[in-house]
């Protein structure tokens, strides 16, 4: 069951690059969780492609269309669906495409699997477009987690092969002004100093016919205590599963993440104390998560993206057809840098993963 | 769905650590595959404790006493169901484990969820002790991937504060001899000087009442091309979420992980050429993977352990019953090291993923 | 997860009478299985209403658009998704229809579920009118089985307090002409005669203000032996579970079905001879199923459907809001008799659910 | 997946009939919900063999060893697991059955499927003795159930090739002397009389060497309203679901069910009246459901269970190795009628939809 998530929610995603259009069904949300249609287009825009000079300048209006599930304003307990339209819809021959495989990307993969009826256009369903719809639901998700108080916010932690770092996330406690500075900068950073040295490093790659990657660290605050399960459902694997999703992923970790791997256990457990009539960690080397389930910490987590495999660059492939060697020059509009298009995708995962965590443990859904 | 994985496979891991029995079933494997018992429990031993003085010493028999699914030496069709017998059975008093949870442990999120119906006693189902019957499922996919002729192999990457480092796996080609070196050594290294140097960091950490973590790779060489599935199926998002159900796993990358955010899309894609009439990746950043789907190239990841939880020095806690802070002191046989133990545990999981992404492609299933 | 249905196939229905569309998404179908949209369409209009006079004479053009999942006539392997636009869209004021609920509607349970939430235009997600969606992914299942020589038939048994009866579908062996009697007909039965005493019945029952109910029986023939699994999955399990999701259905019987339960062992078992080469069962009491699993003999089922709970005549009900009894009048144009109708969506139903347990058996796929 | 039930409930069953052990695991059942394992015990005798005239003689202890998942008398939130030693364990060859199929059992397509891989020995994994595990899973969620005000209660309908009835269960309420009276009784009925005419019909058929069959209602009371979804997963689905599990059920029907197909709209409606504050439906040919979910009304549902297949009269098969006609007879103690002993596992399916539905609506657990 490829691109469908969740135990208690279900997200079924659907469409390719050039298919009529794409979008998604969201099953098993409460009925009565309001929905801002303007705060999610706002969110949608983070993703959406053609606003910056570090992005692709294809434009795409990536405004859902809700064809089913919203009344009022309000979730009425049926499936969400939501749509919207491709302008690049294919018109052209693919052959070359289809023969050529552009290294990085699904399209070898693909054509062994599906054979010659796979639909190579602008990368099919493996399109990056297909963060879209993925951006409705955990929208949707990520208001429903704010009405429980759960803010979520993600930024640029590290990008490109200078390693440029943007300030942390507090991984104690929730601070508005890192998020307000996050969704101001041109970049989604919390320094604007990292903000405009990554967007020259993008710029730089650009010139260089190149691409560059990065880390994005995302951060749930508010959580309660108890959610999530241990083993296969822990709230690590939903994350995880949910990240791998995005494409170019290639590491997901939580907390201290690898770095745990060089501490000793007297650094990287997390100290209790009681403050204020509660149980306090003193740390959050655990990312808010101990066997699976949430601890009332933020949850932290990191996941690594590689840079983009579209690169102006001349490249190595082959001619499956003919069995030679073959050139491959790729053309087109693509972004030198996917990375702060991901930040938001980053947020609806994370969303998408809590939130079903949630409505699986019976809490209240409002 | 706590500790259930698979989509046509179907894992149920049940047990605590002191109720009378651990064990799994699993559901949904084709009759007619060999099972050599005598390799499994060769296997099951490479992750029983009490084999070594860089881990605990309580000693433990893990045979599984096959109940169901195996006749003549074969699975029937039937769900495989298998048992261990716990020697440590429940029989004190654990009020004060109750009340006051070790740092880095799922006792306090898991006295929250569960209240005191909780099972305490050793961690209950959130015990390392629960990776045995996924190491009798995992081996059992283990056997009937090799069969398909795909070959799974861990050993430890990297070792403690100093970063011990052993010899990488090979990325491109299977080394029978790199795998007979991790399964003859005392730790599963390819290098003895790193065996040595790894198990003198862990007696180091033992004499200090301290523990250490680590970085285990796994490799799985052989698998065909096409297999997987985009999005929330792909081949990382089933390791990933088997990966961490492993206890102390804090990371998970595939490839060249988060190391892939510092280079040049030209450094890491992998370059297409022809090579006896196949068509060759000529390196494996992707780590055989790209889409979500199985490249030909060997599956290549790795994943974080954290140091152990369970410490001899003092630690700073509190008395949930008392609302106060409270020292702590774990008394017991604990391992300095978890990180040896995991290693056949990360080729389990990584099998699970493996073979239930084969079955669900429909592919020949002997 | 309500709307959603299959293992490894994977359909998710959505929509409410009044939104502004209706649809689905069907994940998991293998790439390359030629999807016939004439054919498709011909199928849907077997179900569209507003073509005779035994139903409701609303028009709706029920031509779905397909905006992912197909290329060049062929299945790409990734998610199908189509969707119909609703012309009936909401409009007016639904107050009283929310107070006061139909007998025999979900309008009372579904506002308890949902609360003032819930869509009730026109039933919402409750109303006949997503059968529709089930008839796409049900009839593009219904085409793959047919490459492999499955047919699916299904036509009314009995219709109305009289019983009237149309003959049976063969239980043995596919009669093509018993198939095109049902299709050429008004009313899709085998024999003219039924079809023509079943239209006075239906028409008495409208200008009753009334409404009557039937028995369909659906055959699959052409299952290859040893498809289905045990317990849970059998193939009974699984197109029982795909049948209830019609509205009005309230009963599911496989072959003898609740006779069965009035036959003697002796008369019952389906004895074996060989035949031609083959194992040859000589009656077909077991509906072609033998536990859980086919016998090679066709798959004979049947469904009862409740009559039409939307009927002129006034009823009592309840005002919610005023906590006070209250009598109903429902108005607009309703089916006398939704039996005719359902006979296409018995075959989807039947059609998802054996391509979805073909698939999991790994079946050749094309 | 085949012996896998549940959607936040998840049942794994496991075993053969001449396997070490059958068992079962339940995950996902809250913690600290009480188990009375006395209560559990009367539950499954009702089940077990050996105890009447009416049934096989074969002794089988079917007493559960609780190996996981409870802890001092409660849940403890961790997967429940569960064995019961087989005694009769396969000891003898089995060449004859796996040659020449049983007519009426699984012997057929379970050979064509599993190969020769499959476990024939008392009919493997689709014997019978599978249902005591569903009833160890069945009875802790019936218990739950009754925690919140919940009955479920089944008895035999009707009997045998007379369809010597019972008095039925009372569709609008529950009243406890109906319980009592199948409790008590040498056969689970309501009339003393009727159960005295039915033993002598179980008699008649196994002095005649044959068997016979019957159906079982059951009603649960009690059920709160809204509990279950639309579409796939209403109420219906999921009891259908669970209740084809049971080797010999041929149909399932809920409320009027089949005989809803000879109603009018008029007279199958269940009028809505206003009674001492609440919203009162005056009839029950719902059956209690509506759209699939509850409607405060009991849920009614009945299962037709045909004849067993086992009968000691000779019978007509094939030697499917020499691809002959081969004439059967079968050996052994076997149930002339299993009604009787299916009417618990009625009762335990029941609980087992239910409960899990309870518990997807995120209603107060306990």
């Amino acid at each position: 069951m490829p691109s469908v998530f969740g135990n208690v929610l279900h997200l079924s995603v659907f469409g390719q690059s050039h298919s009529p259009a794409i979008g998604c069904s969201l099953d098993g949300i409460p009925a009565g969780i309001p929905v801002n249609v303007e705060e999610l287009n706002a969110f949608m825009a983070r993703r959406a492609p053609g606003r910056s000079d570090t992005a692709t300048t294809r434009k795409e209006g990536d405004v859902p269309e809700f064809i089913a599930g919203i009344t009022d304003g309000h979730t009425n307990g049926a499936p969400i669906a939501a749509i919207i339209r491709n302008t690049n819809t294919r018109s052209r021959d693919y052959d070359e495409l289809r023969r050529i495989p552009r290294p990085g990307h699904a399209d070898y993969p693909a054509r062994v699997k599906y054979g010659n009826a796979h639909d190579v256009a602008g990368g099919g369903h493996f399109s990056g477009r297909l963060t879209a719809p993925i951006c409705i639901a955990g929208g949707i998700c990520k208001q429903a987690l704010e009405h429980m108080g759960v803010h979520i916010v993600a930024h640029i932690a590290t990008l490109g092969p200078d390693g440029i770092a943007d300030e942390a996330l507090d991984p104690m406690v929730y601070r508005a002004e890192q998020q307000q500075a996050i969704l101001a900068g041109q970049l989604p950073c919390i320094s604007a100093d990292a903000a405009h040295a990554m967007r020259k490093a993008i710029l730089r790659a650009r010139d260089g016919l190149d691409s560059i990657g990065g880390i994005i660290e995302c951060v749930a605050y508010g959580m309660p205590v108890g959610v999530g399960d241990p083993m296969f459902d822990g709230i690590e694997n939903r994350i995880a599963q949910a990240a791998f999703a995005i494409p170019a992923v290639k590491g997901v970790e939580f907390g201290a993440g690898f770095a745990a791997a060089y501490l000793k256990g007297s650094e990287n457990n997390d100290a209790y104390r009681m403050f204020d009539g509660h149980v306090a960690p003193q740390t959050n080397h655990a990312g808010g998560i101990l066997g699976g389930i949430t601890n009332g910490m933020p949850i932290v987590w990191q996941m690594a993206v590689k840079p983009t495999p579209s690169i102006a660059q001349p490249q190595l492939s082959v001619d499956m057809d003919a069995g030679a060697d073959a050139d491959l020059s790729i053309h087109g509009r693509h972004d030198p840098c996917i990375v702060p298009r991901a930040v938001p995708v980053a947020e609806a995962v994370c969303a998408l993963a809590l939130y079903d965590a949630v409505l699986e443990d019976g809490l209240p859904r409002i």
